[in-house]
């Protein structure tokens, strides 16, 4: 069923020369699937067939758009075992995370399919004419979000379902009218192809244009570098590092046409524990945070990776219940041994700054690839001094930050770079006698969270996943729930248009009966 | 009344060494008033309060906002005629256009006014807790706008008031809650420093923090280039040159935290004449178009400068007519000297490639600094191949472009840069027949005209003033109207936040009687 070849549009294409292949960590192994990484030829192939097929695309009928999509989810289900299969293959995950995981993408395409439906996501806005208006007669205006052109998607390494393929950002890519394009991750190139052939299906279903969809193998770094230069790209998403986001928006903001890039990167998720809340729940927040530091081995984004608390003996008693708690927990795989690598060097390096001291670190033996989990703690002097020590490191890793006081704990949150969550432990009447702490823990996070923890991004209207700079490279947008469209659509206006060639969504009598903006005022009516 | 200063905060300061003076066109000599470019640390002074008046001024109740947007309206009205005459010294422009470009200044800070004090703009999004939820409990998410900081706004050379001090950009930052810094624009210093005093007397008036507005006199790059890289500015606003605004925009990509730019830049706005337009229309398209091409001296973005057509005995009297009507037009003073010598080479630039024939050419002897129209024509095949004559000659100026057929005009259409507009002159009948042509030309620009003229940017809800690159920046945003705030804001979620703290836009209560997104359902109702 996989064939380790590229989606071209419609076409399974190997013409490269460079194979590579995917890896079980649970067992240590290479998988025995070759994959063929799309060559130039391959690249300029898919984002002509997506050129073409953008101009049929951009103004498909917004039923047969919201089929397509979920067809898609359709096809995905239809996969069934042999997707969850290659899934737990290609990352040594549990069964139960990837049907999770596949049902949060499911959903996630249900609900683009809900919204392409309903329709009034397109911002519909209506100035009728006012010819007798004086010094100047008014012109009739109509204006509405317009996709923006074929868009790169670059798979996750930590979420091969829900953020790659048919992730959230093709799902918002599609539903704004944009054919996608999918730089698919190595580390899960089984997986990308078997969603790839999911999408494909449903889009020969749907009757979408060829070249709606491809899928492009690559191992390193040249294709996803092609794409970006290429002039018929028009938007990228990514999910992944800062350095490799930051290298992709630089690639597209050097373009002769710059491009959007919307990046979502590094984040270490700064929680706050006030003092209430290590006096009142103490055992029971490092119980949650131990669950929180370690879930899938620290492999989220919105991982709690820094912990500030103002130095008393209640803050040392949380740490050293933390300390009991995390040491308990069964360490698991990772998804990689580079993954894995990577955050043995992290945690090697931040353990071995000045000032540090270990509160917790799982010793035990384990299987390779196994992320063995580890907190430190540091004063707040020490942290200031050191950015390092401000550093992500992607799995199950976290720094408690011991601050003398309230005023060292503002000062280094004020310094902190831009983070997609923050979180504050504490009751109602320290929210309201710290309007300082709050006010800056804001301007450096997307989403704020009150007694809870950072994992777990729930997908509703009302979720930001996104943050200032570099939790992703343009805080105006986020990549989870229905918003996320907003990154792949600009507003178009027509002047003057006569109504029968506009499109449905301007026509004087509203067909779609969707909320517009006409003459400033909301409404679903039809203009007389 | 006019000191020549800059404004930092509620200061007037002069400790620069670069002094420059404004120059009127109009009798071709330099003003008399002496302007003091602002220093380095008076550029971050400026930056240091903008910085901490954001902290206020970003959660400043939404009806003292408006107050201050409205008051900035009353204090350039209260400037009345010595705002008047020194917009006119430094322009050429006439009284009667002073007065319309206050008009509309004024009209655009109460649109904002009227925006805030409204409030929904601010897209709260409400997704209540389902605690009961399985497998997991459904936290209470809660998202709104927020404003991303202090904004840099570059004055425009050809809209001292609309698109400069307290213009589109400056009255959508200051509605979004983002201090403002101001580049003067050094043709209009005086008209700069006049409306500068007016929002700080504003400002003053209704209580806001000082460091809200900065204006920064300037002659040259150095304080713009300052302003762009420091770290304090978080967004940038400008409306000029395609050199210029791309040189700001890769400053702003290349800081160690990059920064949106939205720069409103080139365009030669294209027209495609049909045949019927030419057939039944074509002398009232000439003299409307003549009317067009000179407007304001052709200093608008949204100038004519393309127009193209089917070879044909048809278009060739249209040329012909269009030619007289212009010849007849009586040149009038461009902006300033240095605008007026751009014009004259960008003229002669074109003039002199190959294949080009004068269609109309105003000879008459004119007085200093005034912009004399000229009209070229060149066929398809030359105007293809040669990229000199797609550039923008800013001034009264157009090329008539003789396509061979329709497929060498669809050819050239998809070819062009991103345009701020696009215009087709002919019947219904033709807009049903060319979908090509239709969906080519949409492909490229940001407003679609039918039977009209490009100039005349009505400020209204559903305009669009921007488009691909290199029309603007990023063309999934505005610079004019009420969605121009969307540059400056970005989403913010709460989590699990309490009622009581939360912003009144997202406590159940509604108290702002906004409209909201609550459980995906459009509503002003309170949660109970």
């Amino acid at each position: 069923m996989i064939t380790g070849k590229n989606h071209i549009g419609f076409d399974l294409s190997s013409e490269g020369t460079v194979t590579y292949k995917t890896f079980n960590p649970l067992i240590n192994l290479e998988n025995e699937q070759v994959y063929t990484e799309a060559s130039d030829a391959e690249v300029d192939r898919a984002v002509a067939l997506a050129s073409t097929a953008f101009k049929e695309f951009r103004t498909v009928d917004t039923s047969k758009k919201a089929e397509f999509l979920d067809t898609i989810a359709d096809e995905i289900l239809a996969l069934d075992d042999a997707l969850v299969q290659v899934y737990c293959s290609e990352t040594g995950l549990p069964e139960g995370r990837a049907k999770g995981e596949r049902g949060r993408t499911v959903g996630q395409l249900r609900v683009f399919a809900d919204l392409v439906r309903e329709g009034s996501w397109v911002d519909a806005t209506i100035d009728t004419e006012q010819p007798e208006r004086t010094p100047f007669p008014k012109v009739d205006l109509r204006k509405m979000m317009v996709p923006i052109g074929p868009i790169v998607i670059f798979g996750a390494s930590n979420f091969p379902l829900a953020y790659s393929t048919a992730g959230g950002d093709t799902a918002a890519a599609f539903a704004a009218g944009c054919p996608v394009i999918v730089k698919s991750h190595p580390m899960h190139a089984g997986t990308g192809e078997l969603v790839a052939s999911a999408i494909i299906k449903a889009a020969l279903k749907t009757g979408m244009p060829n070249g709606v969809f491809s899928n492009l193998n690559s191992s390193g770094i040249n294709v996803g570098v092609q794409l970006i230069k290429h002039p018929g790209v028009k938007g990228v998403g990514f999910t992944g590092s800062i350095r490799a986001g930051r290298a992709l928006f630089d690639l597209a903001s050097q373009r002769e046409e710059p491009i959007p890039v919307f990046a979502e990167m590094g984040s270490v998720n700064p929680v706050v524990a006030m003092p209430s809340a290590l006096l009142e729940k103490g055992n029971e927040w490092a119980k949650q945070y131990a669950g929180s530091i370690t879930l899938g081995a620290g492999q989220f984004c919105t991982n709690p990776g820094l912990i500030f608390g103002i130095k008393s003996t209640t803050l040392d008693s949380f740490i050293e219940t933390l300390g009991e708690e995390i040491e308990q927990v069964a360490p698991i795989c990772m998804l990689h041994p580079n993954i894995h690598d990577n955050f043995e060097k992290g945690k090697a390096t931040l353990s071995s700054q000045g000032g540090v001291s270990v509160a917790a670190s799982y010793e035990g033996a384990v299987s390779p690839n196994y992320g063995t989990q580890k907190v430190l703690t540091v004063n707040g002097a020490n942290f200031l001094k050191n950015p390092t020590l401000h550093k992500e490191v992607f799995g199950p890793f976290s720094v408690i930050v011991q601050c003398a006081d309230m005023k060292e704990l503002i000062t280094i949150i004020s310094g902190l770079e831009g983070q997609l969550t923050g979180t504050i432990l504490g009751n109602d009447q320290e929210l309201e006698s710290n309007p300082i702490l709050i006010e800056t823990l804001q301007g450096r996070v997307g989403r704020i969270i009150f007694n809870g923890v950072p994992t777990g991004v729930e997908v509703c209207p009302s979720m930001q996943h996104g943050g200032p700079y570099p939790a992703s490279t343009d805080s105006r947008f986020g990549a989870v729930g229905i918003h996320s469209i907003k990154r792949w659509v600009r507003p178009f206006a027509y002047q003057n248009w006569p109504d029968r060639t506009l499109p449905n969504a301007l026509k004087n009598s509203n067909p779609l009966k969707i909320s517009r903006l006409v003459n400033n005022k909301s409404t679903k009516d039809a203009i007389s």
